[in-house]
């Protein structure tokens, strides 16, 4: 019994990959493969895609052999940051919007980062593993549910790592937390909460020149992300932006590794914030005034896991609040709230029923990635964490490996966006959420942000 | 056309209050019997009932004439706070369960206070209204829907309100934010979150001598409330004590006048914390470390409402953790959050994006009761906001005009705990939210806390 048991699971795991005419990358192992330098091209120069490339502009063991934009002044500027950097200037792409095909053609190119609008992140994902490149992805890998799975199933007919840079997994209190949560310090995790709350609207709003502001254009007549960020808060209703709220906390409860997304329900409120920013600025007479969006202003979403956690998720970009991703993670023995910057642990906490600052717990259990690159993270973009999100990414291209962050995470933290729309669309439904290991989650191991190394 | 459907209206009105043999008691409408002085009848005077009592015997408007409770020992508690008041002793009734049948016979009698096991509130409400008294009750008024349908036409038929005495409704900084809202300088509100996160483990558990801690005992062994609010932790999963959060809320919002809620969805975590909570005061081996506790740790529930609001709520009292309602009160133009005691007003705060703090604008907005009767306040239970449900409930009475939470306030926010069990035991599915006014929200008006009187 014992015997065959091992033999069909045998069987099954070597004809699967067989099938698939690979063996998947295995974490962490040194291939002989690996690399002092590697060459990277950059699809999408625009503003985010220029924050990635001044950090691997300042790298020693990073070529930047391509960029690719079908914006001239865009290519322009980074053109400008080679020249800085006294940098060889890399081949450009340009003039349609497949022209990062022809970047993809260029053999010697190890990776490329993907810095575009949502809408193109998986064609880009998907061609990018078809001709052999790692890719790193910024957030959102995909649209639809269908799309996630296409994204897994190329990883690994491809073998080649898709890893979606989400930069909030390596915010330094995220990490101390992190660590502090591996310390069972919290004890065994209860619940979480994450979100992305930051006032959007000088974002989905400018004047056509500059990015932030200064008016009330987006698509056509906008400029940066208005050019193509708002229209989905026009047309679709859901948490749109998941990933940031997420990805630290799936990391914390192991998603994906011992434990999965069961079920998510999503309630979206009245939109009224974008509307009212447009009349307020350019009064009722503009034509934008006239735009219905159907994003809620508020929409939150709440997940449970196959362990029994639940997560509640925020999304809340057009109204006028301060920024807060809103994090809380408890457990049986005490909690964090970054809102209040305050932490409670029964038993060590001097006063019971009484908030501490969480400071002193989070610089004693500051992260060994932050230890050893702090100093190299400062003046990074986002207070340090897109450093690390992209060193995790050089790192793993150079060592051949599979990428901390994979195309499970990508897309299981990706899908929130369309089961939230549907739930919505359903008035608050209940819905199953996908399992895109196909049951690989049961085995699977937490590698992530283990030590120094990346 | 116009006329007949006025007459169909006005028919149905009619034919309405006709069939129910009464018109219903409208608010702030002083009527021949207004009355200098009331007297009452406590109906449970544990600790929560001694907390009303205290304030009772201080106030010169109101004669209590009469206590019931099953234990002696409160019983006697309550007869040596009479003394020290100087007061005329009650007459006591006891010995059975149903002891309070002969209290509410005494016809002097214009009111009771009910404040007893959930379980009881129901049976207790319902004879008290068909005795004719006017009904102050603790909160949850009922277990089931039925039971808060069953209500709704006892008030209606005998014409005497029920009011759940819910206290946080009077809180300082919530009046104030009340006050904030209706002078719009939130903007239309579009999100609301609160709840009641308190660690009641030391309620819960108790050594059967003291009503707070010393022991992991419940039920018949322990003391005060853990002799009877432990065991719905036992049975029952769901959000088993929302009113505090809810009711301040759906006062701002205009709940069951103008608004409704329309649909609720639950999510609850793993039940962990009561069960540590045993295994870590009196080891695995004590008998009740085998105790399954149906109740998650974390119960998340999201209510939408008619005019699009969404409300959150978290039920959070078993685990280790501070002290916090979680309000949030959040419009187009700004929002409110207790944890960070910090609000953001566009066009108001001098830095977009920046918190401050809240003190400055809720003293600026106190509220006239405050302003009124806060020095009265002083030292009353839990802040200062008993003395004002039990001042709104004892001027109704004396007035003898609706109390202004009324009967539908009481049923809508109780009704939450069931439709929060009906939705966590199908994992989740949405569930729709019964409109207890029977369509009279349409037309109803907020009257709640609308000057300095009650």
């Amino acid at each position: 019994m014992t015997h065959s048991k091992y033999n069909r699971r045998n069987f099954i795991r070597t004809g699967a990959t067989a099938g698939l005419g690979l063996t998947l990358l295995p974490y962490a192992w040194a291939t002989p493969q690996q690399k002092e330098k590697i060459k990277i091209g950059f699809i999408g120069v625009g503003l985010r895609g220029q924050n990635h490339l001044e950090l691997a502009l300042k790298r020693t063991d990073v070529e930047v052999v391509a960029i690719c934009d079908i914006q001239q002044v865009m290519l322009d500027t980074s053109i400008d940051m080679f020249k800085k950097a006294n940098k060889t200037l890399p081949k450009q792409f340009k003039d349609n919007p497949y022209a990062y095909r022809d970047l993809l053609k260029i053999k010697e190119i190890d990776a490329v980062i993907i810095s575009t609008p949502w809408e193109w992140h998986y064609t880009m994902c998907m061609e990018a593993m078809q001709a052999g490149k790692y890719v790193g992805c910024e957030v959102i890998t995909g649209i639809t549910i269908n799309e996630m799975h296409e994204l897994v199933k190329t990883s690994e007919v491809t073998g080649k790592p898709l890893m979606m840079l989400e930069n909030v997994c390596y915010r330094r209190d995220v990490l101390a937390v992190l660590q502090m949560v591996r310390k069972n310090m919290f004890g065994e995790i209860i619940h979480l909460q994450g979100g992305y709350q930051h006032d959007l609207r000088e974002v989905k709003f400018n004047d056509g020149k500059q990015p932030y502001g200064g008016g009330v254009q987006f698509g056509a007549t906008g400029f940066s992300e208005a050019q193509w960020r708002t229209a989905h808060s026009v047309l679709r209703n859901g948490d749109l932006y998941p990933t940031h709220g997420i990805g630290p906390l799936a990391m914390m409860i192991n998603i994906n590794r011992g434990n999965r997304f069961v079920s998510l329900t999503s309630f979206a409120s009245k939109a009224r914030g974008l509307h009212n920013y447009i009349v307020d600025k350019a009064g009722e007479q503009h034509p934008n005034a006239k735009v219905n969006f159907k994003l809620g202003d508020v929409v939150t979403t709440m997940i449970k896991c196959a362990n029994e956690e639940t997560i509640l998720l925020t999304h809340d970009t057009s109204l006028p609040r301060p920024y807060s991703l809103g994090f809380r993670v408890q457990g049986a023995k005490g909690i964090w709230m970054d809102l209040n910057n305050s932490i409670y642990l029964e038993g060590t906490s001097p006063q019971a029923h009484r908030w501490e600052p969480a400071k002193p717990y989070l610089e004693n259990n500051d992260h060994p990635l932050w230890k050893k690159y702090g100093a190299d993270a400062t003046g990074a973009g986002h207070g340090g964490m897109d450093f690390f999100v992209l060193h995790a990414f050089v790192e793993s291209v150079k060592r051949q490996t599979q990428t901390p962050l994979d195309v499970y995470d990508a897309v299981t933290w990706s899908a929130i966006t369309p089961l939230s729309e549907k739930s919505i669309a359903m008035g608050g439904q209940l819905v199953d959420f996908p399992d895109f290991t196909n049951g690989q989650w049961v085995n699977r191991k937490n590698k992530f942000a283990l030590d120094d190394s990346y």
